[in-house]
């Protein structure tokens, strides 16, 4: 799929049909991640695969509304490794770049996906950290739920003419 | 170019040839940043375009590195706009995600880009504010310059298998 396409046509997708995602999909994917621009290359990331049914209820159970998550043979969980960092204030942004790169890959390779947020929501945090054995100084940012879609979700034109500026506010 | 592609080529380009781009053009890299995954679709985000001359060397001014700018027929700023959020503590991730959206789109139409940090900078937040007249509820964020390259930087395989973790940390 070409790039602006599919930057274009990406949508949130909730529902999943059955398949599953294979080690060289899923590189692909990571590797995506990975490739993301980060502050001053601090590569601050760390990334849980959930592919065990008992771990995936757990993220469920940190969640009003993750049931999806029953369908999809993968998720990802991208983290932050405070060990890592060596620019402070920059995680976040560090964290979704890499969060953006996973799902625009997936959806390359024709899967779906859906960012369920974990941070800033301290009782997820909490929740997710304890259910995988995460240390104190990591920070789980985000989970992904991906897998073969079941919906099929027009593209958005989201371009908005009164957002631009042009040399002065 | 192919999505995967452009993730993995990617490259951060700080020499630029001659060469305009196209109002066109322009769109289509800013209709990208306005199609990135955003907090709750709050869409806080705003976009500074700068190609007058005098308000780049504003810009460039705010750095210490940032001459390359001279070379460059466009530099975007993405900003945060506080009185569009509606869910706080995302803005940096929402922010990113544009970003990271106007980067692809541009190395996808064969433009390079690099990624200058305004933000958590106070002095620069400042400086890029007061330069371009934004007001007090505006955050610039990062400045992108964009334009037609003047290197080739190899691809980086920048996979670390050490850095995934499977349903255990």
């Amino acid at each position: 799929m070409e790039i602006l396409e599919a930057i274009y046509t990406r949508r949130s997708i909730r529902k999943f049909a059955m398949g599953d995602v294979s080690d060289d999909t899923l590189q692909k994917i990571l590797r995506a991640g990975m490739s993301a621009p980060n502050s001053g290359g601090q590569r601050l990331w760390q990334f849980l695969v959930v592919r065990n049914q008992g771990q995936m209820e757990k993220v469920i159970d940190a969640y009003p509304y993750a049931k999806m998550l029953r369908d999809v043979p993968i998720a990802i969980i991208v983290c932050f490794d405070q060990s890592r960092e060596k620019y402070e204030e920059r995680w976040q942004m560090d964290c979704a770049t890499a969060s953006l790169n996973i799902l625009l890959a997936a959806h390359g390779l024709g899967l779906g996906g859906v960012w369920l947020e974990i941070y800033p929501i301290a009782e997820r945090v909490d929740a997710i950290r304890e259910s995988f054995g995460m240390p104190e100084h990591v920070v789980p940012f985000a989970v992904f739920g991906i897998g073969h879609p079941a919906e099929e979700k027009p593209a958005l034109d989201r371009y908005e003419e009164s957002l631009v500026h042009y040399d002065y506010w």
